[in-house]
C-alpha cells in the first residue's frame, strides 16, 4: 500500500507546530496505526516531512517510509533544500534511497539524487538498476562547482529572437529548477551574455535577443570551490552562476544550490570556531569523536603550555598560595578578550569584507580597546580583590596584569587570524586555539611574573 | 565636474585584484590625481566600488565621493547586496547621502534609501529636500518584515489572463527589483496565490490566471521579526516573501533583502557566541566598548566563582602547591569539550534543524561523548603528568577530574542551549558564557575536591 500527499498540503508552519505533530505521528505510529501516521504527515510541506523523519528513531522512521509511495519520497527529497535533504538522505542511507529512485521516473530520479551529496549521490546512482540520465554530473568532488551544477540549463543563440529564448526554457520545463536566466551563446556556444526571463515575459516574440542581452557578471569553471562560489553568490549579487569551461557553457549552478554553498560556508566558519567542523547531531559516535578528537588533542597541549608557565612559579605560589585562585581570573579574561576580537575579523574575512589597506588601522583598534577594556576591568578587579584579601600590596599585581594581558588579547586576537591566512591556514579552524594559548601562557606569566618581582613587597 | 562609470564595467574580479586596485586608487589620490583614480574604479562592479570605499581612510574616500556623480553613488549603493551598501552607507555618512540623494530622481533615490538600515534610511529620508514616494516603509521599525519589504510589486486578479499578470510586471519594470513571482489577488484585493514568472514568459496571453496559478508556501505579518523570515526562507526554499495584513497584501520582501536577513542571521550567531554581536569593524570605538563591556563583564564575574572554588582549597594547594599548574588543564579540557558541543547545538537551533523528539538522545549521546573523551584524556594526562611529577599518587587525582569534568562539559554543552531557548533566552548569546562557567567551577571543586580527599595518601 503507498500514499500520495494530500492535495492541500505544502503551506509553512510553526517549528512548535511541526514538533506537537511529530510527537502524534511517532505515538500513532507506536500505536500501530501507520496509515492514521501518514495522514498527518501528508498535509506537511515537504520541509516539514523531512524535519519529522529526521528528528525520529530509526524503526519509527522506516515504519513511516513503508507507508510513504517511492514518489513522495523522491518528491519530497526534491522540494527540500539540498543542505536538508542530503541530511535526511543520509539518515535514510543509500540501500533505502536506492530501493525508492529504482521505482521512479529517471528524471525524478535525477533530481533527487542531485539532492544528496556528491559522495551518496554517486554510490546510490551506481547501485541503481534503472538508467539515469546525466550522472556523469557525480563526476566532480564534493565542494566544487561541479558537483553544484545543474546539465541542463536554458540557452538560446544570441542572434535568435524572444521566442527562441522562450523554447530554449520551455524544454527546461519539468526540470524542476527554476532558472530566471536564459544564458545567450554564439555559433561556437561561447557565452555571450544573458536574458532575464522577466524581459522573456514582457517582450514581443520577435525582438532580437541582442536588444535584451545582459552582461554575464562572473561565471566559474568545473573546478572552482563552493566557497568561492558563495562568496561570488554574496559580493555580486548573483543568482545563478553559469559554469564554463574554455568559454563554453557546461551547466548552470541554480539558485537553491549555490545558496546552500553560502549556508554551509557561513556554519561551516562558526563550526570551525568551535572545533567542530563537520559534525553534526546525525553522526555516528565513532565520526564525531574522529571530529572533535584532533582539536581537543591541540587544546590540551596548550594547557600543558600554560601549566609549565605556572610551574615556573612554584616557589611564589608556596609563599603566596592565594595567587593561584586568581589565575582563572587573568587568563578567562584575556581568552574572552581575545575571542570576541578574532570572532570579529574571522567572520569579516568569511564574508570576504577584508582588503589589505586597513589591516594596521585594525590591529592598532583592537590593541587600543585591550588597553580600554585592561585599564577598567583592572581597576574593578582591583578593588574586588582588596575587599577579599585585604593586602593592598598583592592587589597591585592583578590589575598590572589585567592591562598587560588585555592588551595581548586585543593584539594576537586581531593578528592571529590575518595572520594565519597569510600563510595558508584557515583562521577559522586553528584562530581560537593559538589566541588563547597567548592569552592563557603569557596571562600566567605576567601575572606570577610581577607577583614574583613584588615579593619583596607581598609577604 | 561628474563622472559616470564605464560601459565595461561590471565583471567580477578576484579580492587580491580588488585590494591591488584599492592601493592603487588610493596612491593616486595621495598625489592628486583624481581623475585617474575614478577611471580606475570605474571599470569595476559596485559591489567592488563600494568594498574599496568601505577600507579607505576618510579623507581619500571623501576626495573620491567629490568626482564621483551623485547618480553613480546612487547606483552603486542600489547595486549592492543591502548588507554592503548599508556598511558603505554608515561610512559615507547621513549628511553625505542626503546631498547625493536630493540630486538624483526621486525613484532612484528611493531605492538607494531602501538599501540603507531603517534607522538611518529614517533619518536621511526626513532630511531629504526633495519629496520620495513610498517613505513610509521606513515606519517599521529595523528587524521586521515591514522594513525590508518592497511597498510596489506585481500583482494581477486572479480571474484575469496572463496578458494581465504581463501587464502587472511591465508598472513594476523601472522598480529595479527583481521579482519573479506575481500575486494573484481576488476582487477584495485577498492574496489567493501565484504565478511564476516562468510561466507567463511561456503561457499564449490569453491563458486564465486561475489555471497557472500555485498555492503561496508562506506569508508573513508586518511586525514578523526577520529572524522568522530568514527561517522561511531558509526551511521552505522561498525565493520571495509576501506580507500581508488582514489578509490583504501590502508589501513583498524581495530576494536580495530575505537573504540579507538569513546572512545576518546566521552571522549573528557567531558573533552572539563570541559575544560581540553588533560589533563591526567600522564602528567608533565608543560603540565596540557598548558592545563588548557587558560581556566581558559578565565574564568577570564568573571567573571570580571560579576562584572562589580555588580558594575553598587554599590549605590543600598550600600542602601541594603543584596542584595549581593542573588546574588550567582540567578547566581548558573541559571548556573546550563543552563549547564544541553547544556550538553544534546552537547552530542546530539557528538553521531550525530541532524538533523536541530527539532532546533526550542528544543528551545522551553528547554525555557518553564527553565520558569517553574523559577516559582517553584522562590516560593521556595521567601519564604525561606521571613523567612530569614522578608522583603515582597524584596523578590519580588528574584523570579522575578529568573524566568528571568532560562528562559535565557534554552534558552543560548540550543541555545549556536547549534550556536557555525555552526560557526565551537566546541561546547563541548566553551558552558559552554559562558552560564554561560549569566546567571551571566544576573542574576545580572536582580536582581540588579530589586531591583534598586523597591528600592523606599524596604527602
Amino acid at each position: 500500500m503507498t500514499n500520495v500527499p494530500a492535495a492541500e498540503s505544502g503551506v509553512a508552519i510553526s517549528p512548535s507546530e511541526v514538533g506537537a505533530i511529530a510527537s502524534e505521528v511517532q505515538q500513532l505510529i507506536k500505536a500501530g496505526d501507520h496509515d492514521t501516521a501518514w495522514e498527518r504527515l501528508s498535509f506537511l510541506h515537504p520541509a516539514d516531512m523531512g524535519a519529522i523523519l529526521l528528528a525520529m528513531p530509526r524503526h519509527s522512521r522506516d515504519a513511516l517510509l513503508q507507508v510513504m509511495s517511492p514518489d513522495t519520497v523522491a518528491w519530497m527529497l526534491h522540494q527540500m533544500n539540498p543542505l536538508q535533504a542530503s541530511r535526511v538522505a543520509a539518515r535514510l542511507g543509500s540501500r533505502m534511497i536506492s530501493g525508492v529512485l529504482d521505482q521512479v521516473h529517471p528524471r525524478v530520479a535525477l533530481n533527487a539524487l542531485m539532492r544528496l551529496r556528491p559522495n551518496q549521490a554517486r554510490e546510490v546512482a551506481e547501485s541503481l538498476e534503472q538508467a539515469i540520465p546525466d550522472t556523469d554530473i557525480f563526476a566532480h568532488p564534493a565542494g566544487t562547482a561541479g558537483a553544484l551544477m545543474a546539465r541542463a540549463f536554458p540557452v538560446a543563440n544570441i542572434n535568435g529572437t524572444v521566442s527562441d529564448a522562450q523554447n530554449g526554457l520551455r524544454d527546461l520545463a519539468d526540470s524542476h529548477y527554476e532558472f530566471n536566466r536564459v544564458y545567450l551563446v554564439d555559433d561556437q556556444g561561447q557565452l555571450e551574455g544573458q536574458a532575464t526571463v522577466v524581459n522573456l515575459a514582457l517582450q514581443p516574440p520577435q525582438t532580437p535577443l541582442r536588444t535584451i542581452a545582459e552582461p554575464v557578471v562572473a561565471t566559474v569553471g568545473v573546478d572552482t570551490p563552493a566557497a568561492e562560489c558563495a562568496r561570488l553568490r554574496r559580493h555580486y549579487g548573483v543568482v545563478q552562476l553559469p559554469v564554463v569551461s574554455d568559454g563554453e557553457l557546461t551547466g548552470v549552478i541554480p539558485l537553491e544550490f549555490l545558496l546552500s554553498a553560502v549556508v554551509e560556508e557561513d556554519t561551516r566558519q562558526m563550526l570551525n570556531v568551535g572545533g567542530v567542523a563537520g559534525d553534526s547531531r546525525e553522526h555516528t559516535l565513532v565520526s564525531a569523536i574522529k571530529t572533535r578528537l584532533p582539536w581537543l588533542t591541540v587544546n590540551l597541549g596548550t594547557t600543558f603550555l600554560a601549566a609549565a608557565a605556572i610551574s615556573l612559579f612554584e616557589s611564589t605560589l608556596v609563599q603566596v598560595v592565594i595567587l593561584a585562585a586568581f589565575l582563572p581570573v587573568v587568563a578567562g579574561q584575556g581568552g574572552i578578550g581575545g575571542t570576541q576580537t578574532l570572532t570579529m575579523i574571522v567572520r569579516s574575512l568569511a564574508l570576504g569584507e577584508f582588503i589589505g589597506v586597513s589591516a594596521f588601522r585594525l590591529l592598532a583598534r583592537e590593541a587600543l580597546l585591550g588597553l580600554l577594556h585592561g585599564v577598567w576591568f583592572g581597576l574593578l578587579v582591583g578593588v574586588i580583590g582588596l575587599l577579599w584579601t585585604r593586602n593592598p600590596r598583592l592587589e597591585m599585581v592583578l590589575p598590572l596584569a589585567m592591562v598587560g594581558n588585555m592588551v595581548i588579547a586585543g593584539v594576537s586576537g586581531a593578528s592571529v587570524p590575518l595572520f594565519l591566512r597569510r600563510i595558508g591556514v584557515d583562521p577559522a579552524v586553528a584562530s581560537a586555539v593559538v589566541v588563547t594559548t597567548f592569552t592563557d601562557v603569557f596571562g600566567f606569566l605576567l601575572f606570577l611574573g610581577i607577583a614574583t618581582a613584588m615579593l619583596g613587597l607581598l609577604t
